[in-house]
């Protein structure tokens, strides 16, 4: 207890959430690790595609990087316009239910959860593969290495975002800071040489060209260097962690990643040309990655580079905490919406959506463990939720748009609005056409489990709904309170043996009601038998005469023999002919509990009163209550009980 | 659910207790696996410690084996007679608690339940190390075949003592016939040829005495030969399992057993000697065991041979069934005098007692587990508690005697006593000189490890009877019921909505008392508020103006805020209210619970109503009582479920 409680942290109150919130400054590193790791593989994953055409190859990483990059400022302004028209976690999943339907909102919100959980097997396993590959001696480590990252991010999410965004700032910034720095300097050194730098360390020999280049081929660079703008979308499903104004900080956190990323990508496509740095194969003896040729290149295998090189290790491998960030806050709307569990919209000890985070590490966890901590084939499908999550908030967005225009009725709010919708349509339209690509051109490397996965989430999703709207249903009341008899239960007392706690027992049914029958069940501990004669005897001279005395209807004694040493097999057959006997009549069975405050006394005591209690519930039909009495082997103080943390939590 | 029944069969009732008694055909194999196994293991283990003297080790065994089989017989005629006096599992906890008293009783419990742990492991690992030593490509599995064979052994204990005496009769009487028609060709041609027989196969070489004979060598010989007297006591610890007249069906069992063992053991010393066969070095290639070279010395490698040492291998890995036969009676006789937890006098659904079973399984399977199931060093820690229960038992019997001898006025009853005191005096003398012996020879070699362990258990075992002491003594009640106000509770309706459940409760709460109030809980969910005016309009329209109209006085409304989005908190707190301003009134606290009854639906919905009652029950105090009202999607039926198997249980 006081182990988990160092680990997760106290309880927080209610009040306390405003200052769990979070500022740009947290912002970025706690949903922006997703966009900016992008940098590290959407321009590899782009170069790799353009290998077979050599040294050309690097002419055309220029263009393409251009065309993603106006891309990536089309989804800036729109995701934009997103957070002010939604600031209470306006993602694809609420902009399409408000939008397009709740087909489509569910259509996104698959999308978003197969995003969200590859996003972090993906992001681990990337980090965990570029240490091993940097350190060859860890290799036997793979597994244990991405758990234990995942156990990490888990725990530092159950305290809560801002732990998160706070703890992470540090690879974040130096990350941010030693590329922003790398690329000013070799762009420095390619401006100033003319175009042509003279690398440090001169990055492998170009290989020769074994294609020619084909429009088919431009595509699959396109569509595999669009992994760099997976993340962008994060912010916008995330407001509602930010303080107040949140749309302020959003904007803020929004524009800080989608600079540092757009910067990011330009830099690499530029000096990658400048400095002749092609993508390597990665199955080959001696592979290096895009970014450590080029910091190699630029400034030599010092500390800088291993600073550097470090640095997107770390952001890889955290990249995952976007999602811890952002998923739970989805599945909280999906199941407010009652798509989903109700569990997934408490609010936990933290203030967090904790039974999300478990969920999504759960989820991440075997995934890792099915492909033994190496998960490159899953980063197609990865993209594909990204760019269908992309396109349905642009059309949403579109929608929401065009019924703002009809509701205006002045010119300038009209022509203002037709400026959103116009931004938001380009968006739909050009992630809504690189979605295509990406489908097309990744359909057989594994696209095609997308498109069966997210229609089975979907009918998940519905099969849940469809089950709490029964639930809810059958217990819908809009009518006035039906008051029929106030006359008391008949009350069944039972036990296997007469002690302080069943003259408890006793006393509280008669105070509940007249009609009081003991229930004394025998044979339970085997075929051996019970004294009858000793238990009447004494239930003549210690209750009835007693109660005689009192004035009070004395309570009846029952035998009940147990065939199958089981308690409540005789107690639902005497229920069953009560029921039947005095149909509507309620019953209430008491049940005396001996209360167990360590864990060695629930080895040292049978488990009958429960198991008799969750048997009685689960068949014994409405008519049935069950009344449990406690009894103490110390009388509990109630302080001790309230609130684990009361001591420690602020006045 | 359904496979746990093929696996463990249907849940007999009471009244089949006298078809699952057994005989003795399946007393042998019950309980007899572990006395039979010792011939395997007890001659050898004595030639072991003899092979120093080489040749002339031989003329050793003959005299020490004579000591062994007039100690059994002393022992034979020992428990002869303890089953005739107690008749009820008469072990050596039985009788030592009758006759020397609780402490000694105690001593004897821990001595035998180290014991029978210890059986389990070390049969199951000589039974697989004999196995592997014959096939050693099944090395790499020693430890899952280990577990295997204890995880059956379990199985079919679970499913009853008769089902474990048919089972394993095969290989037991396999074993039985194959051995004593091996030992009686053997002795044939020993007589024919003179008492120079030759072999089929020669053993190896005698080795060269390196060492002097030594009386200490020979102690040590005896000692270690003693192991072949485990398991004698197997019989007079599970009388209870035998059919009527328990008292034959155990003398005849006993009778087998240690017939059979004695037979074995002299056939195996005498041929032993004969073909010169001693014990080889067991670290050494080409070890072969004593049973194996004897074997083939008399028949050859055949089918005869293969038959013959393939039953030993099972008669070994079998050997751990007394433990699950006896353990558990045992347990369930301690457990009864409240020195073990109550479950271990539970009789199961198989009418025998399944927590013992399952709680030496485990041990034992821990044990296999912590040695890689190789558990040779374990041995003489088993001979040690094997002794000390002998001795225990037979002193215990000594007692009992000398009390009837004074009890008799009659000269030849008296007589009749005093010679069953005298076998019983024998038993016990020459059982503590033989312990003491093996203690002594046995100390360093992890026999010291015996003399912590059972100290500990028995002070565990203490520690338990003054829990259940404190318990029963603060439950005991041996006065009338003071029956003294028979006012109705205070009754508080807890939810967190309004629906037709609690439209139930409310109505219920009527039922049991003029004074109801209902606790809306609100901030559950989040800091994020409820709108408590619209249930108190709600609550006004819908509750009180019936309640009025039906002349009943109408329920008070409360709102409670969780700061902790806890339920007990502030619930705890009211209830502290209440109490400190009506105390010993009671509380009664309704509880509304939707009632699941698949798996699904326990990730569906919140468990809140579950843990607001073990909390509420942990903390609440004597005043409170939880009245739980269930709410069913579907009205269960009772006949489904009373009992799993009502459909096929005999009428």
């Amino acid at each position: 207890m006081s182990l988990f409680r160092i680990l997760l942290g106290r309880t927080l109150a209610n009040r306390e959430q405003a200052e769990r919130k979070i500022g740009a400054l947290e912002g970025v590193p706690a949903m922006g690790l997703d966009g900016l790791g992008s940098s590290a593989y959407g321009p590899e994953a782009a170069l790799t595609i353009l290998m077979p055409l050599g040294a050309a190859g690097l002419t055309y990483i220029g263009p393409i990087m251009a065309v993603i990059i106006v891309l990536l400022a089309i989804l800036y302004a729109s995701y934009w316009q997103t957070i002010i028209a939604y600031p209470n976690n306006g993602g694809a999943y609420t902009v399409s239910k408000e939008n397009l339907g709740v087909n489509a909102s569910l259509l996104a919100a698959a999308a978003l959860m197969v995003d969200y959980v590859l996003n972090v097997t993906v992001g681990i396993s990337a980090g965990v593969g570029a240490l091993v590959s940097a350190l060859p001696s860890f290799h036997p480590y793979i597994l244990p290495l991405c758990l234990g990252i995942l156990l990490l991010i888990m725990m530092v999410n159950l305290r809560g975002t801002l732990d998160a965004g706070r703890l992470f700032a540090l690879p974040t910034y130096l990350f941010v800071a030693s590329f922003i720095l790398l690329l000013a300097i070799g762009t420095y050194k390619a401006l100033a040489s003319g175009g042509h730098p003279q690398p440090v360390v001169a990055p492998p020999a170009l290989p020769k060209a074994t294609e020619a280049v084909t429009l088919w081929l431009l595509l699959r660079a396109f569509a595999s260097g669009c992994t760099a703008m997976t993340g962008v979308e994060a912010v916008s499903n995330g407001v509602s962690a930010f303080k107040e104004p949140a749309v302020k900080y959003g904007h803020r956190t929004l524009t800080a990643i989608v600079v540092i990323l757009g910067v990011l990508l330009a830099g690499i496509a530029y000096l990658a040309n400048a400095y002749g740095v092609l993508a390597m194969d990665q199955d080959k003896e001696g592979y290096q990655s895009v970014l450590s040729q080029l910091a190699a290149a630029v400034v030599g295998r010092g500390a800088f580079y291993y600073t550097a090189i470090g640095s997107v290790l770390c952001v890889l491998a955290l990249s995952a905490n976007t999602s811890f960030v952002d998923f739970p806050r989805l599945c909280r709307l999906v199941a407010e919406d009652e798509f989903l569990p109700r569990p997934f919209a408490i609010v936990g000890r933290r203030l967090v959506f904790s039974v999300g985070i478990l969920y999504l590490a759960v989820t991440a966890g075997l995934l890792l463990v099915v492909f033994g901590g190496i998960t490159d084939r899953l980063i197609p499908l990865f993209a594909i939720g990204a760019f269908l999550t992309f396109t349905m908030s642009q059309a949403g967005m579109v929608a929401h748009w065009l019924r703002a225009v009809r509701a205006k009725r002045d010119a300038s709010g009209r022509a203002s609005t037709r400026l959103h919708l116009a931004i938001n349509a380009v968006g739909a339209s050009t992630t809504g056409i690189a979605l295509l690509i990406i489908v097309a051109a990744k359909f057989t490397e594994g696209a095609w489990i997308t498109v069966l996965v997210i229609p089975a989430v979907i009918m998940l999703l519905k099969s849940i709904k469809s089950y709490y709207s029964q639930v809810d249903s059958s217990l819908r009341d809009d009518r006035p309170i039906s008051l029929g008899s106030v006359e008391p239960p008949t009350v069944l007392v039972a036990t296997e043996g007469w002690n302080k706690l069943t003259d408890r027992a006793l006393n509280f049914a008669l105070r509940l009601s007249p009609d009081v029958t003991a229930v004394h069940l025998t044979a339970l501990a085997g075929p051996d038998d019970d004294d009858e004669q000793a238990i009447r005897d004494r239930w003549a001279k210690h209750v009835e005469a007693p109660a005689r005395a009192a004035g009070v209807n004395p309570p009846r004694l029952l035998f009940l023999r147990s065939d199958y040493r089981l308690m409540h097999e005789p107690l639902l057959k005497l229920i069953k002919e009560l029921q039947s006997e005095f149909p509507a009549h309620p019953i209430a069975l008491i049940l005396p509990e001996f209360v167990k405050t360590s864990w060695w006394q629930f080895l040292l005591h049978t488990h009958r009163a429960y198991r008799l209690r969750s048997r009685l519930l689960r068949f014994g039909g409405s008519q049935l209550v069950i009344v449990e009495i406690p009894w103490y082997l110390e009388e509990p103080t109630i302080e001790e009980g309230i609130i684990e943390e009361t001591a420690t939590s602020p006045a």
